[in-house]
């Protein structure tokens, strides 16, 4: 069994960062002790604060010389607990090592420390004509270690894909403290495995990524936003189908469902109607011509597809008015309810009017309150559970639905986790989903590369 | 030490595929003794045909229990060994397993067997509007699985990336002989590490692909190819970061230097000048207004930057013969003398003027035959040594010439293989590349999957 954080660790570790970088009080540690998952916490024994990849190192050794478990956090605004600590471990908090090292135009590569806040990669980027197109919802707070550990995605997911893809280096920390580079500024690259893929939505269990080398491309020089309002879900479902059929990638297709739609509308006041069914947000964007056509067509789909209206934002203010109803969907629904417990599952696109369908039945079943949002041109729902973790009768019906859900999920030959990560909230579904050599595969792995278990244990599966 | 195959291996083998589809003379599997890399051969003591995943399975199962080494092969084009035997070993030669299983237009999607040949897989797509744009210079004759096994590049990467980025699952068959699928249909998947990336580009060490799902994209509507002529080396790299600064990510920037021409030339009689320095070959695909802006924009800039000559393909049967003549060129090069020496070096952009030059400056100064073309947008360059395997004194010659030229690349950050991996030829050099600390990492892994270490042995390293 894991020992925990004793005092003379905490000596060694005052040595390494830096007496102001150590906490280990009870009421300087508790903020570490929780992400931003529903009902999951524990108390770190201590939490550090490194500025550099030689000090996590430094930290790692020492953990690892007394068997110490250690979990690494940025801004700790995951969504499956994959940053919540195990009971007197170490916490690394790498919030500190926020750096931007170099913005390289010639390469169209961007070099920046863990800590860095994902928003401000892309303001760097923006500042050179170029873009960091991964946006994921926290993008103004989360950091981008923690978006690559744990693969995030975001609203332009259905053209220009997740995190991973603009991933082109990394420098982790191994579980033996060695520090090394996996990957570098070549767009091409063979030599060997793709060990930076591995460790891309690891979810800090095989190492810690400390600094990241990551791709730009040109920043797109028109944009459109388009609003479309549903009174049937499959009429929205039937848009998306029928805008990918016409051989159109949009950037954005993105839904709220009605009871999503009342909490932005009741949250940020700003003109939406709560009597539709579906609202659809959609973004195209590029060269101005093709942007024109796009969403020309774009609309006129959406109204064939029996939308009740459709329209184009003015401007762009207008246009960000719009993205930001979606990216408040979850803060608005979190408040109606004492516990919100998100859901991330993923399907083929192709099966997604059934899975919505499939989870409003299953609310109603169960008499349960579920607001659905999520990024429908990837496949990826977020059904949002309001209810109060302190009613026993009724979390039990939630956990009965949602056993539903990730059953269709999996039939319908779709994931548990879109792009929250496993952490310890979906542990439970994954086996289910992969199956037992799939399953295998990924814990021999983790028992090669950390046999000790020390990184991050107990997240994606247990070890047994 | 591994075993060799015997008789009631043999046997066991033809119970398993039939009889007809188990080769085990001498002049039967000598063919299925080398792939498309000089002076790399071995004689398989048996090679099998298999018809399915269920029988590649049987087939591993039956070799792991007598302890027999197995390497898989699709049509041999590979560059690095990847696919040459060992001796006595058993061959799993996947290419009668050629099915398209499913082209899915809702979902994007193509399920093919491995053996399929990769154009077939790009024809299938383009019957249905589609595209699939990974297109390495075998496509004719290369089997999908293939491209998978080894991550393949091609003509587009620059702005479509490689093989990897369009897999989104593969079916495989583990040392041990157990199957399973890795990844599925969902564009989003965060459930647990991606071992489907672990695979892509594994070279065949760590499980056999038997089947892929791959991502498909809308095809291009127009498309414009491009010809520029240079009397100097530097000023053709120049075109190639003007054009990056400018904002333009064509799909195709290739060049092929002064001796390529030549060779190109003599093969194909299509009239290139042979007095150039350099030719870049540039194509632009999309939307016909952006294919337009951005050819007009490249020709001007390939001006700027001292093209002597800049010219258009008239028509789409002009341009597929000029990239004809860039896809002939290791073939037109291979005819000049009995041995070439294809390599595969890859360097961020920024260092490719510096590349090329230290390429040309080599050659001279140990007296080599040297024609370098290649991929200059993506800083991958193909320097190929037109030698004689006979000639000792001259093959030493061409070895420290390599030297320099990986330690170079190395120097300038790159990789000592962009897209042909490293099987038997660029052994030695990945280490030196990777670092201890990213190199056994990688033997970990292989060791964690493949203990007996059976498949596809001594390929990327030595477990030693």
């Amino acid at each position: 069994m894991a020992t925990v954080v004793d005092l003379s660790l905490v000596e060694a570790l005052r040595a390494v960062v830096g007496e102001a970088h150590v906490l280990v009080e009870r009421e300087d540690v508790i903020p570490y002790g929780f992400d931003g998952t529903a009902a999951l916490k524990a108390r770190p024994g201590a939490v550090v604060f490194p500025h550099s990849t030689e000090e996590v190192a430094g930290c790692v050794r020492l953990a690892r010389e007394r068997g110490v478990p250690v979990v690494t956090r940025g801004s700790g605004t995951g969504l499956s607990g994959g940053s919540v600590p195990i009971e007197g471990c170490l916490v690394v908090c790498v919030a500190q090592m926020d750096r931007i090292v170099e913005v390289d135009e010639k390469n169209l590569t961007l070099h920046a420390e863990c800590g860095v806040i994902t928003k401000a990669i892309d303001d760097a980027a923006q500042a050179v004509g170029l873009f960091y197109p991964p946006d994921p919802g926290s993008m103004k707070i989360s950091t981008i270690g923690g978006n690559v550990a744990e693969n995030s995605g975001g609203l332009r997911g259905l053209k220009y894909g997740v995190t991973r893809d603009y991933v082109m280096a990394i420098r982790v920390v191994l579980p033996d403290g060695t520090v090394t580079w996996l990957g570098n500024k070549c767009v091409k690259d063979v030599a060997g495995y793709s060990m930076k893929d591995l460790f891309v939505g690891s979810e800090g269990t095989l190492g810690i990524i400390t600094e990241v080398i990551l791709k730009l491309v040109p920043k797109p020089v028109a944009r459109r936003t388009m609003l479309a309002l549903y009174d049937s879900m499959g009429a929205a479902a039937e848009t998306i189908s029928a805008i990918i059929a016409a051989k159109i990638i949009p950037c954005t297709l993105e839904f709220l469902d009605k009871v999503t739609v009342g909490c932005v509308e009741d949250y940020a006041k700003i003109g939406l109607p709560t009597d539709v069914e579906a609202l659809v947000l959609m973004e195209t964007d590029g060269h101005p011509v093709v942007v024109e056509e796009e969403a020309e067509a774009m609309m006129r789909i959406a109204r064939q597809c029996g939308a009740r209206e459709v329209k184009a934002a003015a401007n762009e203010a207008e246009g960000a008015q719009l993205a930001a109803a979606r990216r408040n969907a979850f803060s608005a629904l979190a408040r109606i309810r004492p516990t919100t417990i998100l859901e991330d599952v993923t399907v083929p696109r192709s099966e997604l009017a059934r899975m919505v369908g499939f989870i409003a039945e299953v609310a109603v079943r169960h008499r349960l309150q579920v607001g659905t949002f999520g990024h429908l041109g990837d496949g990826n729902l977020h059904p949002t559970f309001l209810t109060d973790e302190r009613d026993a009768e009724e979390m039990h019906r939630v956990e009965a639905a949602l056993e539903e859900i990730v059953n269709e999920t999996i039939r319908l030959g779709g994931t548990v986790t879109g792009e929250h990560g496993v952490g310890l909230a979906k542990k439970a579904f994954v086996k289910r989903q992969l199956g037992e050599g799939s399953y295998e595969l990924m814990r021999s792995i983790k028992r090669a590369l950390d046999p000790a278990g020390l990184l991050n244990p107990g997240k994606i599966f247990d070890l047994g």
